[in-house]
Formats: structure tokens, C-alpha cells, sequence
């Protein structure tokens, strides 16, 4: 059921949700948040927008012009009303297109930054799941595998640009091989664990700069929940996000 | 100068340092402490020995039979001195060889474990290091570079063994790279903070295995001194380890 959510503490940012084809998570806003944008920085694409939480949060740490792709056309769609609701059109412009075919449309090498909360699990015939079903293509490879992803970034950025994105820590090794193949460094990462209890981190939060070299980074682990269940400090900061 | 070393609370386990020329640190602890050891385990190797605090750690944690390789002739002999006052001369043998040519000496495809807590710094033609400096060569690549060692490792090894290392966050990709390359799957990862309050790990614990294909696991960091400057728990108890 579509309904109009508020981005928590961010300064009234409002967005268009439907529980039944897609609702944005708490990841894609751990990655919003630990994008490092520079008044430098002019032109943002946000592969998998989905209804377009990561280019709404963005419009609060920069004043850069933000591209998000969709493939789904109905989700493109609420997050282009999310985009007018909130009056940013002339900040977020939101794309409904293949993100494998994106760069020859006139965004070939003029990124500073692409961002992606991409699909999690690898997609295999024999998967439990519909194939056109809204929120199989969000969670699983079906339209784009992480190497497609990988590949696209590797079209849209500037040599030294960045590529953020979230993925599970289950894949690790397939991530620093596929960021080695497209000459992406891994410049620094965060795991991030659900409970402060946990014996495991579920995700890793990756910063990748197209064809350079340097040393990685590993930063403080983030928790999201404390034991009571309640959120920790520090994910609290991320919902109540404001503006410098 | 020479000197005789409690290793801490462990059950009187004694070894012999020497500031001037080798003396192990608290990494090499870390890393006996992180090797998993069950009782079908016959055969463990230790790359870059030292002198000895690898197989004397994993003496108290298993009864295998526990080989140490040292390229040095002086510090292998320290290794030899401290074996022979810990009475373990039936269980740990010191050899005082060239890790990359020890698996022609009977020892190919035969181990369940290789540990090494190699040399952290590439060597550079220009650093201001002496080539044949005690010390230059415990922590400079100037005798075996990572990849040596996990190419060594792979011939140690028999399937599905595991190799443990220890190493620099900052080199991370390259670590993962070479892995890769020699078809060991990267199992669990663990990062080390010197301090609790610090913003980034310096490094990282790994277990990976031989020709296995298995999902990364990053378990939760470990920080070795409290803001005090003490050591956490955790290290503590690292180094009042107990045989069960």
C-alpha cells in the first residue's frame, strides 16, 4: 500500500513508499551517509535508486545535480513524485533506464561520484522467487549482477572518482576481485553489525577510486541496534541528519 | 641483549628474546590465539617462526606436531634454545630454511595448518633499512615478499587446509588479490585496533582455505588497549591463555 513516509529527523524530506513493491531500508541510508561529498564535487548518479532514498538524502550534504536510475518503471515513478513532493526537480533528476546502458546516454566519464545499494543475492534459476516480481528485482541479481554494476561505474566515473556502495560481507572476496578487474582501489570500508552483540558483520560499506592505487581503510565498526533493541547513537545521527 | 621471557600468564611457557635481534610481539600472539584447532588437526607448519612464540602458544592448543621455518640461522637457534627449556622438543621442531624451497624437503601437501606472521613492509631498494639486518628482515619483505608466502603456503597445504596470516589493513586488496590467485577462498576475517578509541584497524587476522570456495566472515573487531592504555579483556585473556 503506497503511503508517504517521513525520512525520520531530516528536515521534513518526505518520500512515497508501497510496502508492496518497495520500500527503501535502513542500508540505502547508511550509504547516503557515508558518502563523503566536497563543494567540489558537481554531478552524483545513484545506480538502483529504487523510490529514491539515497538522491533525497544526498540534496541535504550537497548542492550537486544527482542522477538516479531505475529499471522498474512504476518504482522510477514514486520516486519521481517523491522528487516533486519534496520541490528538488531542479537538483534530482530520476531516470528510468537499464543502469547497463546509462553511460551511453550522454554520461559516459563525467562523475564525480556514483552511489549503489544493489541487489544482494545472486539470482539462480532455481531461486524461490518471481522473476518479475517488484521486490525480487530489488534483492536479487536479475537485471544486474554486481559485475554489471561494477562495469557501469567503471563507464560514468572521471579517473579518480568514487564508487560507493553496500553489500554483503558473504561476498567479500568477489568484491575486492571485481573492483581488482575494473582497476577500482578499495580506498575504505566499514562493516556494519545489526546487533552490538553480534559475533558477525552482515554488510560492508565500500569507498572504490577508478584507476587508482591506494591503501585501504578500515573504519570504527558500526552497530545499528543496541541490545535492547533500541537504535545505537550513532545510527540515530544518521536519521536526524542535518544540514550544515 | 639476550634474556629469558615468561610468556605471560601461559603455563609457564618460557622463551628466549632478544631485543637486539628478534623478539616477538604481541601480533604473533594474536594470531596463535585466532588459529581454530581440533583434534583431527596432525600437522601445522609456522612460516617466519621467530623465535618460536607460534608453536609455543599452540602447544598449550593442541598435541599436533608443530614444524617452525626460520630463515635466520641465529634467530632459529634462539627458536631451538626455547623449545629444548619447555621440554618440547617431541612436538615442535625448529628448521632453520628458505620457506619458499621447504615443501621440496618432504613436506608438500601434507599440512592441516601453515601459520605465518610474515614481514608487514615491502622492501624498496631506497629504504633506509640494512639488507642484512636482523630486524630488516622480520619486517621487511627483503627474503620473501606475501606472495611467496601464500605461494609457499599452497604447497604446504593439503586441500581444504588452512592458512592463517596476519597482516596490514592498508594492504587489504593485494592480500585478497593474491588469495584469489592461488584459489584459496578468504574464511573469516578479524580487525585490530590498538587502541579502542581509534578511528581505523591496522590489522587484520585471516583464515583462508586451499582450493575451497566458502562465504567471508568478518567477526568482531578486536581492540588491544582500553583508553587507559591498559590491555582489554580480550587480550588478557589472550595472554593467560589456559590448556583446556
Amino acid at each position: 500500500m503506497k503511503h508517504i513516509h517521513e525520512l525520520l529527523g531530516y528536515e521534513n524530506i518526505k518520500i512515497i513508499q508501497d510496502d508492496d513493491m518497495f520500500s527503501f531500508s535502513i542500508d540505502a541510508l547508511l550509504l547516503a551517509s557515508f558518502i563523503e561529498v566536497t563543494s567540489k564535487v558537481k554531478n552524483i548518479m545513484d545506480l538502483c535508486t529504487g523510490n529514491g532514498p539515497i538522491p533525497l538524502y544526498l540534496s541535504l550534504k550537497t548542492n550537486a545535480k544527482i542522477v538516479g536510475v531505475e529499471i522498474q518503471k512504476d518504482i522510477a515513478e514514486m520516486a519521481i513524485s517523491s522528487v516533486k513532493l519534496n520541490g528538488l526537480e531542479d537538483r534530482i533528476e530520476i531516470v528510468n533506464d537499464d543502469l547497463k546502458d546509462i553511460y551511453k546516454k550522454g554520461y559516459a566519464n563525467m562523475f564525480d561520484i556514483v552511489s549503489v545499494n544493489p541487489p544482494y543475492f545472486k539470482y539462480l534459476d532455481n531461486s524461490h522467487t518471481n522473476k518479475n516480481d517488484y521486490l525480487t528485482i530489488a534483492r536479487h541479481e536479475v537485471k544486474a549482477t554486481f559485475m554489471d554494476i561494477v562495469n557501469a561505474a567503471n563507464k560514468l566515473l572521471f579517473d579518480g572518482g568514487r564508487l560507493y556502495f553496500i553489500q554483503r560481507v558473504s561476498r567479500m572476496q568477489e568484491i575486492l576481485a571485481t573492483l581488482d578487474e575494473y582497476n577500482f582501489s578499495c580506498n575504505k570500508m566499514l562493516f556494519v553489525y545489526p546487533k552490538i552483540s553480534d559475533k558477525e558483520a552482515l554488510l560492508v560499506l565500500v569507498e572504490a577510486k577508478k584507476n587508482r592505487k591506494s591503501e585501504c581503510k578500515v573504519l570504527k565498526p558500526l552497530y545499528i541496534y543496541n541490545k535492547d533493541n533500541s537504535y545505537t547513537k550513532e545510527v540515530l545521527d544518521i536519521f536526524n541528519y542535518k544540514k550544515a
